[in-house]
C-alpha cells in the first residue's frame, strides 16, 4: 500500500459511513488544499520546467476533483460545510526542513504531497470496498487511482529535483516513519479523511 | 468598454510588443492570481451555493488559462519568468470596505474582481487588434471572450448577493472611478497587463 507503515484503523470506514455530509464535506476541501498547494509549488519555483509542466495539470485534476465532490453533495441533497482544522496535514508539516539548504526544502514539499496523496489513496480505497452504495465506491475507486497517479508524480519530481537518490529514498522513509507516529496517536474520525 | 472611465493609453500595446516573454510571464500571473482569488472566494462562502457553483467552473477557466500561456512560452523558446508585485491591484485593494458589514465586503470582493476582468478584457482586446502576429491575435482575442464573460458574471453575483440592485449599481460607479485615478498615475508598462 504505498510504503505507508501503519494501516487505517478498520473502524474508520464505518464510522464514516454514518456522516457521509461531513467526509464529502472533508474530502472537498482536501481536494481544494492539495490545487492550492500545486499552485503555490509552482508559484516558488517557475524556473523548473518539468515541475511546473507536470504539476500544473494536477492542479487541473484536483480542481476537477472539488467540484465533483460538490456536485456529489447537491445531488444527495447534502450542504458543502465549511472547512475544519486539518489536524493531520498541521502535525505532517512540522516534520518539514524550514531553513537553510533550499533544495532539500523542496523535496520535503514534494514527499509531504506524496504523503498525502498516499494516505489519501489508502482511504479512498477503503471508501470504495467499504461504503454500501455502488455509485459511491464506484466513485472513490475513480479518486483511489488518480491519487495513486499523483502520489508517484511527486515521488518522482523530488528524486528529480533532489540532491540525489538515495537521499530522497532515505528521507521518504524518515516521513513514512514520521506519519506512522501520528497517524498512531490521532483518534479516528468518522467525519474526516484522514 | 465595459463601463470602464478611462481607455488605456495607446502607447501600451506598442509598449508590449516590444517584451513579449514579459507581457506572457505577467499573464500568466495574472491568470493563476484569478484562479486563487476565486479559490478563496469558495473558501469564504461555502454556504452561498450560488456562488460556490458558479465561480467553481471560473477557477477551472483562469486555471487552463494559466496553462494555456506557458504553452505559448515554450512553444516561442520563452521562460516563465517570476512573479512581480502586482502595483495596480495592491492600489485598487485598497479601496474595498475592509471591517463592519460582511455582505458589503463581499460586494467589494466581487466587484474588484468584475473590475479586474472588464481591465483584462480592454487589454487583451488591445493585444488582439494591436499585435503584429495572427496566431497571437486569436489567442487573444480568445482571452477578451472569456473574460468578459467573467465580468458579467461577478456583476450578477454582486447584485445577488448584495443588499439591492441600486447599492451595487452606484458602488459599481465608485469603483470605476477610483480605478481610473490609480490608472492615471500609473506610467503604463510594457512588461505587465496592467
Amino acid at each position: 500500500m504505498l510504503g505507508l507503515k501503519l494501516a487505517t484503523d478498520p473502524r474508520w470506514v464505518n464510522l464514516a459511513t454514518i456522516s457521509l455530509e461531513e467526509i464529502l464535506t472533508d474530502h472537498a476541501w482536501c481536494e481544494q488544499k492539495a490545487a492550492t498547494t500545486c499552485i503555490s509549488l509552482i508559484q516558488a519555483h517557475p524556473d523548473k520546467e518539468n515541475l511546473v509542466r507536470q504539476v500544473a495539470p494536477v492542479v487541473a485534476e484536483e480542481w476537477a476533483h472539488f467540484r465533483a465532490v460538490v456536485s456529489e453533495l447537491d445531488k444527495r441533497g447534502l450542504k458543502l460545510g465549511r472547512q475544519r482544522k486539518d489536524e493531520y496535514v498541521n502535525s505532517l508539516m512540522t516534520f518539514g526542513i524550514k531553513t537553510g539548504n533550499q533544495q532539500l526544502k523542496l523535496v520535503d514539499k514534494l514527499l509531504l504531497c506524496a504523503l498525502i496523496e498516499a494516505r489519501s489513496c489508502e482511504r479512498f480505497r477503503l471508501l470504495s470496498i467499504g461504503l454500501e452504495e455502488e455509485s459511491l465506491k464506484k466513485f472513490y475507486h475513480k479518486f483511489m487511482v488518480s491519487e495513486a497517479g499523483h502520489y508517484r508524480l511527486f515521488i518522482d519530481l523530488a528524486i528529480e529535483y533532489g540532491p540525489n537518490e538515495n537521499y530522497v529514498r532515505q528521507r521518504w522513509q524518515q516521513w513514512l516513519d514520521f506519519e506512522s507516529h501520528i497517524l498512531a496517536e490521532m483518534t479516528p474520525r468518522g467525519d474526516r479523511m484522514h
